[in-house]
């Protein structure tokens, strides 16, 4: 491991710039390559420390371009192991066909319960899966003199033709993103405008920023109307919340699958009947009783798991996993599962999606960079999550229909 | 890098077998090393495909040891950036110091934003913060015959004897956990029995469910209910609850600072008034009228990137992000901000914590393993947690008063 | 009071027949006058009790049509006792006048409270008032066979000459409803679709629930989708529910009035920053805190009050009572106030407003029967009901800001 | 009808007083005897008229006792047609008995579904019915300096010598009340203390606010600290809220029966799977999907008219009807259907229940004043009301499975 020691003249000038505090860490990216700037600004902090960083500075990423877009003060990175389950058959109309799941965690026993989820799925003829919206949002938020005046703005906000120009607008910002809609909501003096963009392959949540900002511009020039601020919290981003459930944000995804009661006893080891107990008085009654918006299992977990995986934000594991999870027993005794996921923020350019061991990941599903046409690879990540997160619920309802949660835990995790 | 060509003829057929099918990937742990495991399963992989991976090869975690306690059917790692912010000043008490706080994310100038407002807050004197209550809770759920039954289960559940018996029973399942109250909820004849637990420095999900489990055997014997389901969704766990909010769960932490006014227009370049208006505007109105549980800007953001770099369960960003901000003028003018946050589900041990990039981040906080005493190692993390959430605000949020949200992420992001 | 022994030999075997139960409650309606039934059925009831009713039997209402539209099995009525407040002056673009308030209530001090209020606004040059949406709404569930089938199912419903169809099919079954909108939701298999339905001057729920079973059989005989109920709950009527907040229900008004300084503590007895604040802490941070979807100091005392007075349905003081109410501090030091009512179910024809008692208080209001334009005057009833919320939600934050809510309740209250 | 010309020269005055400005509305009370002020106010609303009142003069309760404890500036009273549902066998620790419900409403078909329901419950056996809870709350709002301070009061509430000095203080105040609990939530450096009281036969929000209001001083004199408002919606008074719901406030019931499948048939005119299954898509995943907080048909319906028909405040119809009702198909194919209302602050003293034929429905029940023990009639009370809407539940449900739910609207209603 570098030690300062091995540092030559130059680099030991910058590290004791460092630790004297004559150079700030950001500084330190302005005066020498990037990998040279992490090594440093680790060296400096562990002449602050009783020991040595032993794996953080084990990487293979591309720091300058990290450097660029991704991380400032870099020192190392954190490794997050990956596993694979599968193979997922997925019956959607950008996936269809059978997929190995790439999912980044530390929880014990969570990829051998996908693992589960997939064969079961899989056997049952696979996951019918279709994408119902798909717009990504931001809100900003004004102040109007009062109530009167809150309403001259709410019309013009509905003015068709102010849409079409602020379209127009917008589209002089982004070569992708494509202003869909505006939708005003008014408390007392604050108007919330909701502007609903598609953006294709990318996440999208600062191209519609961008854009949203420039839009802003218009409204001031056309109407006065002053934004208090670019984002008021109706978007609604990285916060559970009713309206992006109820309206939407990101895709808009569900997935089912029908699995015959046989499968049920064999492979979960449950009757099916119970099955869609605990469903009910778990995911439904109990959500209900806790005031809950996510009326599932651990729809989180996966996630979770595949947003690392695939370099999407993790901070959107908030409303990415606001799902409702269903299960019914059908005429035959089967029985029906389904994940509804109203507002997965997820993309295949942009964000986490260029780092190296992201990109493995994201083309062992075959969805990287770029789909064609525009909006096809986002689309088809969705699809592939939403079918990976049926899985994971029809593994643990299973998993706790049969009693045998704590047991797997007590086995697998610590 | 390492292909077909480079494998000895043992390790040939382990792949040909792999590929084959005839050896899951699952079983590949049993038939080898743990590092040739992951190798043979990446290399089968490839067979399937049109590229080879290229990074997620690189690692340099104990594979047995995560293989053991953390993932399944490995494969590699996901590298995710991992930069610095600080120092940050806390007046907890637990962490009363100054912190480099490391943050793991791959969405650009969240590391910047965080420094700023740890600038601003340790210029300000440091953050306040308290821990109001700590445990973790499982809440196992049972349906009775009817509401009559409901009720004597009820009461006896409310029995102080009761509750002494299921501690000692508890208490055979853990060094460690430590059952502290039980409270009920019924829905018709439906039983949600919700156990809460002192977990010291682990997060305590799998803990307190295997004494829950304990548990349940002594109810069955002594009651004869049995449960549906081992968690009925009022814990509630990786979901975003009222519950939570309400009651607590995991560190219940508080953290606040006062900003002069000065360093408020020096710093975050924005009028105290604006700021305040802010968030009252986004944060409490826009959350209250977007149905949200979240009133806060980002603490999500904040919430994944220190959970990812100290090796916490990333599904928990759900709940540990459901805060409350606050921003209030004092009478001198100055910035009274807070950060309350319900429900972090943290350990020092256990989970991801032990991983080698992880735990050189915890050692960086100095709060790797357990505490001394038990339990102080994670209240400390806890503090500094809630800390750097109320930096990430007060950055933010400044930001969105300054009126240069857009440009921020048109300069630092994509 | 009428006893037994005056009735005839013909209403003495009615009374007999009822209580030997050969004649059942409902049936006494087709086989005497209304009050008749009216008085047997309460004589019927007092034989099998040790008192006779003392008041119940005072009424003035037409029975016959009572009978016909608003009761079954009639013994009597009940007294609300009816205060006024005012004057109220009401800014809006329908009722923009001086308004002298009836409040039927049992609430001591609650009339003196709204009185005080209005006193506040007029004073402050009257409340400003606007309608931001206006539409009733009816959401059946259907099933259908799987998400694949859903998705066509969202697409039809998403069609606009099917929309066109649905309207004319709605229009068949009523001459004022009009079918303005459909959106549809999906959850698994389960598709919601929530109708629009402009209803003019009645509250409409009869209208809009009749159209809808008409427009129900184009659904099936077109798509082959059949309801599983009628109303799905995401209507939602007579529960509280953010899809109401966020989307509007009824009449989503606004009204709004800045007090200057002086009058705040000259009538109020207070400072302005004290009223801020306690609206800030109460009815922002409390409510947020508690979970709930009010955000308001008591809307539903005025609610309730204004709706029983005025014939309007008190279930849906639910939904409609879901306010926020802001308090501002303006740069002059005035207190700006809002309330926002997304969701008010009233109309001025149809159900209570026929009623006698009623009918006066509407017309006290100047909106008995219908308006001219139709929708007129159930639109300046909305104006002026927001108005008085307005009003009590001042006088009860500025009494609590005063700090005598306690000896309020002590002096006035029981 | 009394006019202007039937007063003696002592009334004109007042009148004429009153029409010109001089005598304000509140003072006529002081000037003359209650029902002469009633009538002096309601002619001089009627020289701004161009009507005269028909109906609201028309009333039979003690004006002089209305003035005191229900009402200001009254002008009369509204009549709300009241009808009966019945019998209802109802199987409650203090109901248990066959009962004839009052329902005041205006609601055509509701008296006729209520009574349905109870015909269902009857044949069925009854319904069971349990109070699990008791207690009025009232939680004022404090700020403190921060979150040190903040802490530390929250320890101090925490304080079980503090909550007996607080019981003691209480018990001053009244003679019935009795505080129970007292349990702190904190916000940054707000804090929120929610006492908890058993107010016995009383709804007790006055009670509880006079009490609380003492205890107030305790908490100044011992600690120091001052509160912002009284109230601080944490209680929470008239507003949907999670904490209610979860915590539970006044009287929290369930009630449940199970109804045979021939019963089921025969009378809902339905198959027991589809009735399971209308609750299931509408209160159950309906209900989810709007983000409500009522899991339930038309509680409020029920709620309200009996509140009404009992003298209870309309507005606590809100958190009243906040219910969850559960249909299931038992092992046997009957279905067992339950209701739990977590919230309901209802009393059989105190508030409108003095009022003559609020008195009589009271006495109808068999619940007038005071009970013995006290107590008991206001839970009594709660178990009847619990129960008749499990009937208008059933009767609902049933009703929207057999498809006649338009039917019976264009029938009965209008």
């Amino acid at each position: 491991m570098t030690s300062r020691n091995d540092l030559n003249r130059e680099k030991k000038e910058l590290l004791d710039g460092v630790v004297s505090g004559s150079i700030s860490f950001h500084k330190l990216d302005s005066l020498t390559d990037k990998d040279t700037a992490v090594m440093i600004r680790r060296l400096a902090l562990e002449e602050g420390l009783e020991f040595n960083f032993d794996h953080i500075q084990n990487y293979s990423i591309d720091v300058e371009n990290a450097t660029k877009k991704n991380i400032e003060n870099m020192i190392g990175v954190i490794q997050i192991p990956l596993g694979v389950a599968g193979p997922l058959k997925v019956n959607g109309e950008f996936a269809d066909d059978l997929f190995q799941l790439p999912l980044a965690t530390t929880e014990g026993a969570l990829v051998a319960s996908v693992n589960r989820g997939c064969s079961v799925i899989t056997r049952s003829g696979g996951a019918n899966v279709r994408i119902f919206q798909d717009v990504m949002t931001r809100a900003p938020v004004f102040r109007l003199e009062n109530v009167i005046r809150a309403k001259e703005f709410y019309d013009w906000l509905n003015d068709p033709s102010v849409l079409s120009r602020m379209k127009a607008k917008a589209a002089e910002t982004t070569r992708f993103g494509e202003l869909v809609d505006v939708k005003a909501f008014v408390t007392g003096n604050t108007v919330y405008a909701r502007f609903s963009y598609n953006t294709k392959d990318a996440m999208g949540m600062n191209m519609v920023t961008i854009a949203t900002d420039a839009v802003l511009s218009l409204v001031q020039d056309e109407f006065g109307a002053i934004p208090v601020s670019l984002s008021g919290n109706m978007c609604t981003d990285k916060k559970p919340a009713a309206i992006n459930n109820i309206l939407g944000r990101g895709k808009t995804t569900i997935a089912d699958v029908t699995i015959p009661a046989e499968l049920v006893e064999e492979r979960l080891k449950c009757k099916p009947e119970t099955m869609v107990e605990v469903n009910y008085r778990k995911n439904m009654l109990g959500s209900a009783r806790a005031g809950s918006l996510g009326y599932n299992a651990h729809a989180a977990n996966i996630i979770a798991a595949m947003y690392i995986a695939c370099g999407q934000d993790p901070a959107h594991v908030v409303e990415g996993s606001s799902a409702i999870t269903t299960m019914e027993l059908t005429q035959y005794g089967d029985v029906y599962c389904s994940v509804t996921l109203p507002s997965m923020a997820i993309g295949t350019v942009g964000g986490g999606t260029n780092l190296g061991p992201q990109r493995d990941c994201l083309r062992l599903l075959g969805v990287s960079g770029s789909g064609a046409p525009p909006g096809s690879n986002a689309k088809k990540l969705a699809e592939i999550i939403a079918s990976a997160v049926l899985a994971g619920e029809i593994s643990l309802i299973g998993a706790q229909a049969a009693g045998h949660l704590a047991k797997a835990h007590a086995e697998l995790g610590r």
